[in-house]
């Protein structure tokens, strides 16, 4: 089958649902005009359209580790190159260092398609995208005008050292330490785990950015500082200099994402330099983290799309059993049912991200608070909501297949095995539900009551045309509030119980009111979609809500030993 | 980490919950004392413990076709002998044909630690079950006679061959022909996909159940004929005489169960005999596999159980964060609150499967009708919860081993490659949501309604003890019992539309049904487990009602081309 980058639903949810015009009268995105747009998610799109092929030949034919070099699946060089010349990679960053200036929520969009193609080379973009960000906000000025043409342009990489065997949600814990160099350089030893792109041959340098422990450092979080650890050191013109002493020790075998190298590395006195203030790591890694999170809710999304047109091509050829219409099995209801509930839920996943790539930019663009909170307390229902999305469209990919979906050859699995990372990596959806109903409730739940209060405004206006609809949307919303007040009476321990539940919840119930406005403002089609997320998936939110406020008691009245 | 099978939840359950007691004091299992009882669950259990290494040998070093035979992994020879053995194989076969007679719940028991231990393996026992249960109600004396004790004794396995390329769940499309012979034997000609076991190398003769069209057969699944193709003909003697002319063209690569050699079959002309009556082939077919329904759920409780234990185990070990109890990751509420569900949810899952095992026996013991009904009622709600719980525990436990779930080495993921063949094979789970509510309700609802009396008869009883419980329990019947209605009142077309929420809030009440009883039974960690599922686990049933009640108008409302 061939894939199709639907850069018409992501048009519709940018111009309808969530304020993209609003953003295009600013200042910041004057220039980011209708034509504009639209000629960046075509050429996006037609890219990702190309490179499609090559998500399968990644999982065939896995990076692998030969000498100490990282080899790539054939056909990632060219890839790379295009990506990086097509100005990809520098989408949205700033125009002096050779982006192109555009809002995050079309890189968002364009990460979306590439993930659809080939996930394990999104996630190189990703990683460098993220240290951009990084490198923007807390870099010095010589490190800006080093390191950032470089990573713009795709000649160089970037990764991000933040896991140790002994230390992985749990940061704080990280052992790898920084000794200071006369020069003002640092030593930096010490082993990381899950380095993606740790090494390649598809660029001349690779850039680390590594966290470590300074001497004398304070003990847990406030003693890490972040470090940029180039695997070549950059010559006094700015060229290559010699080999840094570091060393990929070895790539995992993984459950999925083949193509993409995750790599152990060895760091052995490597020459480093501090990234920002010394034990002020955390604050530049919560930089990079935050891109990267909206960047795996895109990738979320994509492999749900992408899994979602592979069971649709797959239910609307195969014929079996006699049903009316085309005769495929696409015709059978329960067929019917779990594509429509993937498409919809699909749907909502992608409002929800593009809401808040808007949010960031608009953010951007006005400096208020109550963009940034809003953009704060979406990142967390993103990446989660997404992520979750994307494993359940590759798996209900799967049974429509039937018993091909269980053959490698028929290519369904692949899109399970690949989206079941994304759960799990920049930050565990455990740990978004935790920050969720902590930090991002610290505001007293301002920034959460005023979605909840946008979302009933929607559901007044939309009560006229769709007044079925518009009562289930409100009910759930003013059900999210009850929750929510509740939330904000418990301490912290109570609230971690129903974390996981509650972030499920706002989630659907958002997914409601983005599904709720398309019914108003498309046509016939995007109203029956609605139809079948309101009656299918929009109920689960009350069962979401009632498992959000069970507490922590009952979990805790179970001893591990009861737990045996 | 060790597997420990779960004998006492066993005990607990049989001998609490679904009647074990009852069942024991009738005269066809009077045999089946507390004492054989425990001996049973206690041999199988240390043998399951026993063959645990093997599900991850089995990943690593799959079966594969050499020279046109299949090679199994090392040490699968020496289990299945010992499998066979044990008498695990013929353990509610009859006596006279060298079976052990026991009753199906405990096959439900046993099979379900021997899927936890090692599936690929597991797999093959239940197929040659299901032969020696298909022979046993179609075969003819002398077919019996032949190859029931040497199926019984694991000399010989059974295979069942349903499925080819343009025929998966529309078994009645088949197009291989047996044409009848002068000395009374088929030729049969055709060719057969997805046959777990096609061939191995455990054993000497390999009993193909074939289904053939005759000629001049009727259309569909009403010419379809039944047909025994041994490998290796038998000779005069009843030993073996020369090989039949049948092949395996190929092994499928799949994405778990690597163990199990899934064999693309070609039968070239080769000698079968008919099973039952010409064109009965259909009736004998559901006799194995309604059989093989129950053993998949079965297998579905053992994989959970299997990666629930796995999860808990490095949660008892992981230190990550700084928290109470014993450091470890377990005393993290959202990683306490996974456990504690896929614990809640395997105890559910375990109580319907043992009591619709119960049901199988009670009917064979008593010949009643409504044990009959109540036990095809709750095989296909059984078949399909079980597996999802399958899967559903082995993806959480993946998310509880964070990055170290992705990495195959810590053996988290394959719990999850294994499972998802589950929901599909004998049956998708889509299937037995269409029989539920197609012939399982074509009684007018008498056995739906009967169960739905029987638990809000069990929360009137839990009232006292466990009030708030008792009322969640009773409530979801009563909107069962609605739901119920609601589907007797729509033609077949409308049902189909939710059949799938439907089992599945079927399953879910039940669930509730058993943990109340459970509450009011055990002691006080079985209370807390109760706690959890009916505040976590339960509401999940309202939103499924309320999709099972959304018909079918909405998912057709959008066109294929909408869906596009």
């Amino acid at each position: 089958m061939a894939y199709t980058a639907p850069t018409g639903e992501t048009s519709f949810i940018l111009n309808e649902l969530v304020g993209y015009p609003a953003l295009q009268r600013t200042e910041r995105f004057a220039d980011t005009t209708a034509d504009v747009t639209e000629a960046i998610l075509g050429e996006a799109g037609r890219l990702a359209e190309r490179l499609w092929p090559l998500g399968a030949a990644g999982d065939r034919d896995p990076a692998r580790l030969e000498n100490g070099r990282v080899r790539t699946t054939e056909g990632f060089a060219e890839a790379y190159r295009a990506i990086s010349d097509g100005g990809w990679i520098g989408l949205a960053a700033p125009p002096q260092r050779g982006g192109m200036g555009l809002p995050q929520c079309l890189n968002v969009a364009v990460n979306e398609y590439l993930a659809s193609a080939c996930l394990a080379l999104e996630v190189k973009l990703l990683l460098t995208q993220g240290q951009i960000d990084a490198l923007e906000h807390h870099g010095s000025e010589a490190q800006k005008a080093l390191y950032l043409p470089k990573l713009t342009t795709g000649e160089w990489s970037g990764t991000m050292n933040l896991t140790e065997p002994q230390a992985g949600s749990d940061v704080g814990a990280l052992a790898t330490r920084a000794e200071p160099q006369a020069d003002g350089s640092w030593s930096v030893t010490g082993q990381k785990i899950y380095i993606s792109w740790g090494d390649s041959d598809l660029v001349e340098n690779v850039c680390h950015l590594v966290l470590a422990r300074t001497p004398d450092a304070p003990g847990g979080t406030r003693g890490i500082s972040l470090f940029m650890v180039p695997k070549v050191l950059p010559g006094d013109d700015g060229g290559l200099g010699p080999p840094n002493t570091l060393r990929v020790l070895g790539l995992e075998e993984k459950l999925g994402l083949h193509g993409s190298p995750t790599a152990v590395m060895s760091y052995e006195g490597a020459r480093g330099w501090l990234v920002g203030a010394e034990h002020g790591g955390m604050a530049a890694m919560f930089t990079m983290m935050n891109n990267a999170r909206l960047g795996v809710a895109a990738q979320g999304i994509g492999l749900a799309e992408a899994a979602y047109q592979h069971a649709l091509a797959y239910a609307r050829d195969r014929r079996q059993g006699a049903v009316g219409g085309t005769g495929a099995i696409v015709e059978h209801p329960d067929v019917r049912r779990m594509l429509a509930e993937a498409k919809a839920e699909i749907f909502a996943a992608r409002a929800i991200a593009l809401a808040c790539g808007v949010a960031i930019d608009e953010a951007d663009a006005t400096g208020s608070d109550d963009w940034r909170a809003r953009a704060a307390f979406l990142t967390p229902i993103a990446k989660s909501y997404c992520t979750e999305v994307g494993c359940r469209t590759a798996d209900s990919g799967i049974q429509v297949h039937g018993g091909m979906g269980y053959v490698e050859d028929t290519g369904a699995a692949r899109f399970l095995r690949d989206a079941r990372i994304t759960p799990i990596y920049e930050g565990t959806n455990g740990i978004q539900a935790i920050d969720l109903v902590g930090r991002k409730l610290a505001d007293g739940g301002e920034a959460a009551f005023r979605l909840i209060d946008e979302i009933e405004t929607g559901a007044e206006t939309a009560r006229r045309p769709v007044p079925d609809m518009a009562r289930s949307v409100w009910s759930g919303a003013e059900s999210l509030r009850e929750a929510t007040e509740w939330m904000l009476a418990q301490g912290i321990e109570t609230r971690l119980g129903g974390a996981s539940a509650f972030l499920n919840a706002f989630a659907l119930v958002l997914g409601g009111h983005f599904h709720l406005k398309a019914a108003t403002r498309g046509g016939a089609a995007r109203r029956a979609l609605a139809e079948v997320y309101v009656a299918r998936i929009l109920p689960r939110a009350g069962a979401s809500l009632a498992a959000a406020q069970a507490g922590v008691d009952d979990l805790f009245a179970l001893s591990v030993d009861d737990l045996g």
